[in-house]
């Protein structure tokens, strides 16, 4: 099913163009502060440390939770102790619309991956209170252990959202501490562990018109093409392969002529350049891919200038927002592998792919923000997220969702992230509008909770 | 200049067809009783160790002096502790006809590897005995030290015989042993390190009509072709680059599209398949050339599946008959670094190469193997040696020399070396008529030492 297509009965594209007011001043000023304050309670001395499951991430959320009851706004913390922080709706029966992101941080890490958009989500709800009520009920989730650093599994908080937190997740180890397990530091920190233990589900799908996640990116696209705000096609998937290798035969460097050598470095060369070459082609048809050899070394305990290398170990992963170009990609490299083994009298063994599956985003909100972002006047651009996100599970559980990127320098997970807050309000402003006018492009306005 | 054009007034293949009799079968029995005795006494439990400049090497060579004097050779050691046999001719005026070979072994390694070029030589100042005093004094000069692996340096012995032994090697550790050096272990086996250290030529090249050496083959080539002698056509030279790197830029896997990598891997791996097209290019146009990339690692400090490597550390080393393929191939592989970091913003550093020259068997010398093997039916092919051998040290020293390979399998330097004694039998019946006849090849009959 291609869910990009809308609905025929319902076109977006004759909707009137919603509004898109620039946030006012003082919300500007908010999130400086917010931000500052985040920094200066959590800086580590070389970057910003907020433990999944932790003290850090838990005094984050207090100090949000309290910035939203001084303001009014309603708070209450679920079973997974996620945050979730609320504008009453006018009509209590339309599904809430809902945004958020999460507030822990790898060790070391930057100040706005993930902050960023529990800060642009308080925004929204705040703007739409002095704006007057809305019809619908507007929810922001500040949500718990999104990042893999801390127990080596990404998405807790919002995988508990929808039943789908594994019990034996408690049992892992910290692996910065790995005498304490997910399940002491969840209860330490205010979850109700049996309740995720019996896969109940927090929240139900249905009973949301749509998700929004607003992020800084991780990788360099928009610092490249000089736009502040990225509009989110999809979060990739992937396939992993940790333990390709590349079998020859060792030999003597100086006797052992071309025609005689079963050489790994020169088969697994062949194949990295042959994948590169599939990898452009799919590129250059418009398909969706990245692809990266991140391992790739002769045997250590072998290693001599003149023995002709007898194997090579490498892993291969690739990333798509499309699961056939995945599959696509993978009958590729295996055809290639076989091609080389013929060629080179070597083995090219990639083993199964370990798969995450992509998690497109709604296509009829895709097209919302480009028309409010091209309506405005904000310079934007359309890609595809490398990286995981909360957003994702949500796409998963059968909730329209979309995603807005940030501009940022150096990527994420370090201390260096940098994000202009001039082009933290543009995008602000755009989660704060597809938020509201979502439901009105998925053409949900109608539809009642327990539909 | 090209050293395989004969001279002018003298052209060998007008020549008569040297005979080239079989070894009788009591030679036969004497090689194998002598290869059954080293082997006996040197075998370690896993293979064959005989250290260089070490108490294995000394039991070695005193075994066949034993032997040589009790078939009434002569025999005398050198400064260098390297043993000298010789059947004395009936015209001392003339330069000495020399063959011979070394006794050391890798650690752990064949019993063949220089084993054979000795008992072969010996075979043949036997053979010559019985036939009756040749008008030329026969040597064999049985050498120490021709094997690296001990103290890092090959051609000790050899070295020395022609004032080539650089003193500072007297200071080298053992690598097996640190506390002893190399001059100790001289020192304790009866080298006059004194002499060696004043530089002092142990032999005059041109006391020496030319040199004949008998070695296993160390490569696959004779068992792939079937064919049980071959004659070496030169020991190839090498340039080495132990420390070359390609740096790139480290990212995200997910995050970053291909047009904004800078990827270590497929940078390298680029290199390397250049290098390869360019070598099959060269050997398709009659070069003698091999490449190796031994080493070829990402930096297991930053080893992860999900980031685009930054860079990659290789050695490369390429081999050639001929010093100007070096060259060429040396500036090819520049021009292709050049091109691929214009490409793909990644930097390949090759350094400068660690150069050894190759040096060139005599062609005169080569032709007469090759005219003795079609006389006699012997199956044979002329073929680079990829290892080195002292061989080439009395090449470079300027005297005319050749190589006879014996078909060995499973390459050297391991315990799996396998020659079988009919192979050698042929390939020792072709060094003795080199050794025999080689100074009427090279039209050196009527030339007297001292000229």
């Amino acid at each position: 099913m291609d869910v990009r297509a809308p609905p025929r009965d319902h076109n977006p594209m004759d909707l009137p163009i919603t509004p898109l007011p620039p946030l006012e001043a003082d919300f500007a000023t908010l999130a400086a502060e917010l931000f500052e304050a985040l920094r200066a309670a959590h800086h580590d001395g070389v970057g910003i440390t907020r433990e999944t499951y932790g003290a850090g991430e838990t005094a984050a959320m207090r100090m949000i939770e309290t910035v939203a009851r001084g303001h009014g706004l309603h708070t209450q913390w679920d079973a997974a102790a996620n945050l979730r922080i609320t504008l009453p709706g006018t009509d209590p029966t339309l599904p809430m619309a809902c945004c958020g992101s999460h507030l822990d941080s790898v060790p070391q890490g930057g100040n706005f991956d993930g902050a960023a958009g529990v800060i642009a989500g308080l925004l929204a709800l705040l703007a739409a209170q002095r704006a007057g009520p809305p019809p619908r009920t507007l929810l922001l989730l500040v949500m718990r252990g999104e990042e893999s650093a801390w127990y080596g599994r990404p998405y807790l908080g919002s995988s508990a959202l929808f039943g789908a937190f594994d019990p034996a997740w408690l049992d892992l180890p910290c692996l910065q501490d790995p005498r304490l397990t997910l399940r002491t530091a969840m209860t330490r920190e205010g979850a109700d562990v049996t309740t995720l233990a019996a896969g109940m589900m927090l929240i139900a799908p249905h009973s949301l018109s749509h998700f929004v996640e607003l992020h800084i990116e991780q990788g360099p696209v928009m610092v490249a093409r000089a736009v502040p705000v990225g509009l989110v096609s999809g979060i990739r998937g992937n396939h992993r392969h940790p333990q390709a290798r590349c079998v020859g035969e060792a030999a003597h460097s100086g006797a052992v002529p071309r025609w005689l050598r079963r050489d790994a470095v020169l088969g697994a060369a062949d194949f990295a350049m042959r994948l590169d070459a599939s990898w452009r082609v799919l590129l250059e048809r418009g398909e969706d891919l990245v692809m990266t050899l991140g391992i790739f070394t002769t045997d250590p305990r072998e290693h001599a200038m003149t023995r002709v290398p007898g194997e090579l170990r490498f892993t291969l992963e690739y990333r798509s927002e499309s699961e056939a170009t995945l599959d696509d990609f993978l009958a590729l490299a295996e055809a290639e592998a076989a091609e080389i083994a013929r060629e080179r009298g070597v083995r090219i063994t990639l083993g199964p792919p370990v798969r995450t599956p992509p998690a497109l985003m709604d296509a009829r909100l895709l097209d919302l923000g480009r028309r409010l972002c091209s309506e405005a006047g904000i310079a934007h651009e359309v890609l595809a997220s490398g990286a995981g996100h909360d957003a994702a599970i949500f796409a998963n559980a059968g909730v329209p969702s979309a995603m807005v990127f940030v501009r940022n320098e150096h990527g994420s997970h370090n201390p260096r992230e940098a994000m202009d807050l001039a082009d933290f309000l543009e995008a602000a402003r755009v989660l704060r509008a597809i938020l509201l006018h979502g439901a009105e492009a998925l053409g949900r306005d109608l539809e009642a909770i327990g539909r």
